[in-house]
């Protein structure tokens, strides 16, 4: 069975895109032109192992080359590192992003499904913590969750870190749209990119698909200190796995600071206006450090939606929502205005 | 350990390359210019599965869209076989791609590696027929294989065939060069697509990387009439495996059967020259049917090519060869001078 996602804007042709969680500048300009310039050297065959690219994201990161594997989209090294390490048992905080459970599933892996509270607002707290069973050897948190759209409290973090030492288990976090998030949110949660790169239990994915706008490039990337793991992860995956233009893109990409900085300065911007004008039409919507919203609405809003030609996440599908929750991107303020006068008309209409 | 391949550009950065097998027309204009098109559209995901695409593919090799599934390079696809089928034992006949090798060994089978003969001229043979052990359920051959540039010839592979379906293994048909045969060589041979199609213990590899010089963009591709087997190789793989460049450049390729065509009949014009004049200057060069050619020099050739500014792809790490063996692409009739005056020049100073 097929599982559905955001961004499919094949099926959906005519309607604007808020259903995947992509940076609403585009890529950079920088991005676009390497892309380019790779597709006139693509009769060559990409760098194996994407060597001098790792060069780079090592610097960025602060961390060891050897820590560095890179992805054809960070997808793709969930798969690798399930098929590489074979966990027995992994924990998940639900919903989450639907891959860890597919990857993990295709490997036998026994799944832990914590659920996160609506009364809690999705976050992830302390009973979390209490929740990893004595045996697990994977605990994996999306920091920020999707489609939550929340990080882990710092202290919750410290925890579940210390908790997988003295179990034994890996920990997983998924820091794909760790990029969006302003400094004083990145102060409240705990980065782990740094701790990857020295500590072998903690595996950190990256994407550039989300803030550097490329997911029709794909690359994504993961840190971890445990080069044997990473050796075993290439061992069953081919030397070219990266295709030339995201390898030229991301080369790009890397350098690109402040374009970062300025776009998660004005994502907050946006998404502080949107969730306050959401709420004041009476729309129940949870809070969120990144590019998207989780919210809920009546169980036809999708279809509403499409109707008035705009095109949100369907989140029935993820473990533990059901109908009536819905994801939206936080896109530029003119785009975030339509979009809020569709919801307030359904609203209006819900309430007349 | 790494594995070394031909077509590192990166390394050798001066050299002409004459290591990888790709078609030295480039990209069709088609191809690249759907690709550049493509680099503005990935601010989208790709489409999940490649769906339009693989109707393309289908309605191209005349086989169900169910019985294809498409990879980030053939190579993606060899890997997540291997994960699907697990196979417990594989046969392989000698010298071969290595990354058939790579991806069973990362799911533990036991190889049986039958080597082809230097006296047989590298060709497959009965002899291979009889080695395949009643045991084995996967057996692997390159059509035309890779680096020794020859096909099976009919008999034979209607035997291996035969034998596959007693003995209840897989076939595996790699044929991502067998665009480059011309006519009267694919008569000799059998294409086993179609075949594929219809015969679920049939699976068969195909390629756009070599015809149509994309190996940087990475696309290829697989047909087999086991849906379940091909479910279960998604299963473990992302759905936005294949890049939007690659699924754009695709589409575009699928149509272009002149400039396959046209290759492949200028292709064997070069290489009857090629291999004429290089058995003249008295290198020993094996018979082929494609755009490469296997032949025997000093130890030192690949140092004395680059010392010329010519990069060879050196085969002493394929297994059953040795230091001595080198591959070669044939490319444009004046590249294929240039080469081959290099080459008369080490031979004269051999004699010498």
């Amino acid at each position: 069975m097929t599982h559905i996602h955001g961004g499919n804007v094949y099926q959906y042709k005519e309607a604007a895109d808020f259903s995947a969680n992509i940076n609403f500048h585009g890529m950079p300009q920088s991005v676009k032109e390497a892309a380019h310039a790779a597709i006139d050297q693509s009769i060559h065959y990409p760098e194996p192992d994407s060597h001098a690219l790792k060069s780079v994201l090592a610097n960025r990161e602060s961390v060891p080359e050897s820590a560095i594997i890179c992805g054809n989209g960070a997808a793709e090294l969930m798969f690798a590192l399930a098929m590489a390490k074979r966990p027995k048992k992994a924990v998940l905080a639900q919903p989450c992003f639907f891959e860890y459970e597919q990857a993990l599933t295709a490997v036998g892996c026994t799944l832990v499904h914590v659920p996160l509270k609506k009364e809690d607002g999705f976050q992830v707290g302390m009973a979390f913590v209490e929740q990893i069973p004595e045996d697990a050897d994977l605990v994996i948190l999306g920091n920020p969750n999707n489609p939550t759209g929340q990080c882990v409290p710092r202290p919750v973090l410290e925890q579940v870190l210390a908790t997988c030492h003295r179990i034994g288990s890996m920990l997983m976090m998924d820091e794909s749209f760790f990029d969006f998030l302003i400094p004083e949110d990145q102060e409240r949660t705990l980065e782990c990119t740094r701790i990857a790169g020295e500590d072998p239990s903690v595996f950190v994915l990256k994407s550039f698909t989300k803030m550097y706008a490329m997911p029709g490039l794909r690359f994504g990337y993961a840190i971890c200190a445990d080069t044997e793991l990473l050796e075993k992860m290439r061992s069953g995956m081919q030397p070219w796995n990266v295709s030339l233009p995201a390898q030229a893109a991301a080369r790009a990409a890397a350098s690109e600071l402040a374009f970062a900085k300025e776009t998660a300065e004005q994502v907050a911007r946006n998404r502080r206006w949107m969730v306050k004008e959401l709420r004041e039409a009476g729309v129940t919507v949870y809070d969120s450090v990144t590019n998207y919203l989780l919210l809920e609405g009546p169980e036809d809003l999708q279809e509403r939606c499409l109707e008035k030609g705009y095109l949100i996440r369907d989140c029935s599908n993820f473990r533990t929502l059901c109908k009536g929750y819905y994801r939206i991107c936080i896109r530029s303020q003119a785009e975030n205005e339509a979009l809020l006068a569709v919801l307030q008309g359904i609203w209006n209409d819900l309430n007349a």
